[in-house]
């Protein structure tokens, strides 16, 4: 079965990137969560995109903050695609150098960026992506956008 | 097979756009070029998008400038994923609008953003998402990559 | 009677909308209030600006945070002018991103743009507008600024 | 008939303004240019926004680059609606300057404001608005974004 | 005896404003206070202005906040200098828009800014402004930066 | 007679900073020109500004680009009114870093900022500065801005 | 034996200058801490630069808010190395001019910038700059980074 | 000998970088310059930072655009001091991108960052470092920052 990976650059993180998991549990999406940093732990960082293949993963969802890395490191060393996840963290100038630090990539190795602090859709991005060869995801990703667009039917009604 | 739908707001952006055609008919997948806008043509964009799944689309690119909202409308109309190039074009402040535009969208409705004019960046990442279930193509990128890094190789051999 | 539609994308912009409304039934406008979203229900949002001349709209006020397309779906499917309120919401970025989705608008498909959580001025733009042919509002507006001066001159005979 | 004025702070500006003026011809909407200056020549800026109505206007246009007030004094002397037109002139950076002067209008005094450089959007608005007890006005309008939409589809018919 | 003339826009920036005020008083120079706008009181700041002058005001200082135009309408209509003070205001965006409006001024008209919510600076550069013809001032004025420097000089001891 | 003294950091800053010094003859006050810089000959700037009031200067106009310090070197080093000229070079972003460096003075030690390469808008706050006491200098500026006023009339005659 | 001097250009700058010194602590580097202002001491500020090498300082840390030019003053009369930290303070627009005053220096001038806020990192700095030719210093700042992963991979297990 | 390494991320960035080298030759320090990429050759990049101190590398700098992480990789991975110079390229937003990537390090990690391009005043930071223990160096740096005034002094001289 398909297995999402989720990294975050350090603890303080996982208020943000937890969204990730959750939004993947409620689409049946197995996913692992780790903390490492491209800059504190890059050699774990680096095997941990290198072996994501053999360990089953089909996606990387990556989270960090400020000179925002991590996705980059994750996005260098695996074919996989990487989603990348802005940060707006205690040591960030609003996000702004997170936003850059993860979407302005060089030519040849993209991340997948989403919005600032946006871990929700990042978990909904790697479930559409599955969903290309996957039909009870993709159908899963449907009645999702469905309840959405209820919720706000609802809104609209209450008012 | 599978095929990636392109789509821009303008004629203009044709040459930053045709670079994800470009890259992804050298990865052999199959693609189409379409013109269509979010403001000024807003049905034709949005039955595009809802009957991308019908017409054997996987992944949309999605290219537009200034207020780009063309990567948005598909992505709020399908569920496969999206991915949007903010395009730096002479109505847009230096592509600070385009990339705000298109990357920061509300819960649930993810566009998969990459660098400002990365056209090609889309391409490699749609091939990406292909290649989750499609070994044929996550090859094709492992070989990209490593071509890649013998022209940085080749670059530093030269100096 | 004319009439003014105000949308919004989330409930959560009402506490800023609703100001909108405020002042326009000051002036003794007609107003009604949906919320829908551009991206969360695009066919709702598409549905509501074909039909609002049918339905004796005028003007309509679109409010929306972060890439804030609300308006410019409005726009893009009727003749009537819309008035877009960007809105610096949780999930904006001080507000800069629903600033330049709103106004920065592509050729041929003008949104009329107001301050940063600017609903109340929204609103009296749409009398003023209103008022262009209709002697009444214009009157309303203009003891309306009558009134703004004589606070300001109050606030200064305070000191 | 309705009139439009279109004003604008320097004779530098009258190739971007003169795009207000091209397009309401083509509406056939009777319109007047002139040169104005909110620093340079306040008083006449003052008269020209308190004698509008007088002299038949029923929307003001105004651009203007760096800290751009001129759409300001307008707003501040007149009920009538004014369209701000924030100019990316040598004088400005960028147009970042020009777009916050006009759009960050305070309380009571809105400024409808399109995009940097817009003068063409803020004549097809100044139509909308004049439209919206016109029925031949709007009809127009009409027209002309169905022939805005039939050049993006021959765009993309000619790919 | 000279005077200086402190004017804002809003009664909202009294607690800002007022500390230009405190600094004249203890500089020894005579100083008034008055609240209007340039949008909502245009007339009244115009004659106030114009009749500065007359009214024994040597400089004058304006602070307002988001597009803030009152020290540009003050600079338009008088030859004293006048100092503009950036007010970071609820209706600002971080204090970016006051800044670039009141700066960014065009040639023929400058405006003296200072730092945002800078009005003790812009009391001290009245009072230097002053003192180039006026010993006793400048006197002061070398007096309160000698004070400043020993209270630097005090901290650096406490350490 | 009354003396400007206008300093620049560069050399290539001359061609901005040149019109400080003509608009200075143009008004008949003397005015003296140097190129010194805070970072590459700081003693020189120190004792430039310490001997300034010797020397017969009464106000200093100071220009540079980048983290432009000159201006701030000035203001601390006299009770002088400083005028500091952000200069857009080619190692500055876009300008933005000479005018933050140039405005944001801490408390105690103004700078008068002028818009970014405003060097002539420069020499004439210097003018009405001088003209607080000096009813000849004043009444030049007066018809300074008369002539102005007269062009922009003129430019607008000829439309 | 080294000795890293770190000044900052208020009392209100010690709170996060202060790790600064803790670190250097830590790393068992002699460090002494003033209070001094590019602005308000600027003589002291000149001379403790001037005579920084006589005292036995290796490296000068250098911290300030704003219109930040004590980094840059430090650095125009020294040939020590000189880092500046940005500091995010009340006076600063969210550390963008701290950061821009101290990052963007004339080319001759180097200042070495570390992240807004960053003090901590700037003893890190210090510390590897002295250990190029001290190899206590050198192994003790690996100690650090090791400990820094271990911390990591301890946050990693405790998911 | 001490040497430095200079590294930059792709073949377009050489004419920038070139000034390091060219600057730590007149200072007769040794110095390598190699072309390998964060992204594109991450594990080259990766083996040279950890093998730089073995190799007698001193001092690292490392220049690169857009979302410029090879500064971050390279202190990642030693414990020398690692100089980042962030490049205003083609795929960069003005250099705002290159910045923020280089400066907003995570605490613990830093990258010593100057000016936008400013890879001159890298080669002399990096001249400074091995000052510390090398008087001959820092001799070298003294009279460059002395050749540098004359050049001030004698453009002064040529007004």
């Amino acid at each position: 079965m398909e297995k999402v990976s989720i990294v975050m650059g350090s603890k303080s993180d996982l208020p943000v990137m937890r969204e990730a998991s959750k939004i993947l549990d409620y689409f049946g999406i197995k996913n692992d969560v780790s903390i490492m940093s491209a800059h504190r732990t890059p050699k774990r960082a680096a095997e941990f995109s290198e072996s994501a293949i053999d360990n089953g993963t089909k996606v990387i969802i990556a989270g960090a903050g400020g000179a925002a890395h991590l996705a980059g490191v994750m996005a260098s060393l695996t074919t996989l695609p990487v989603i990348g996840v802005p940060i707006k963290s205690s040591n960030s100038i609003d996000g702004w150098d997170s936003l850059l630090s993860t979407v302005q990539m060089p030519s040849g190795i993209p991340v997948a960026t989403v919005a600032i602090n946006g871990a929700k859709n990042a978990g909904i991005l790697a479930a559409q992506m599955i969903g290309i060869s996957n039909q009870e995801i993709s159908n899963a990703v449907k009645k999702f956008k469905t309840d959405l667009a209820q919720k706000v039917e609802k809104d609209n009604a209450s008012l």
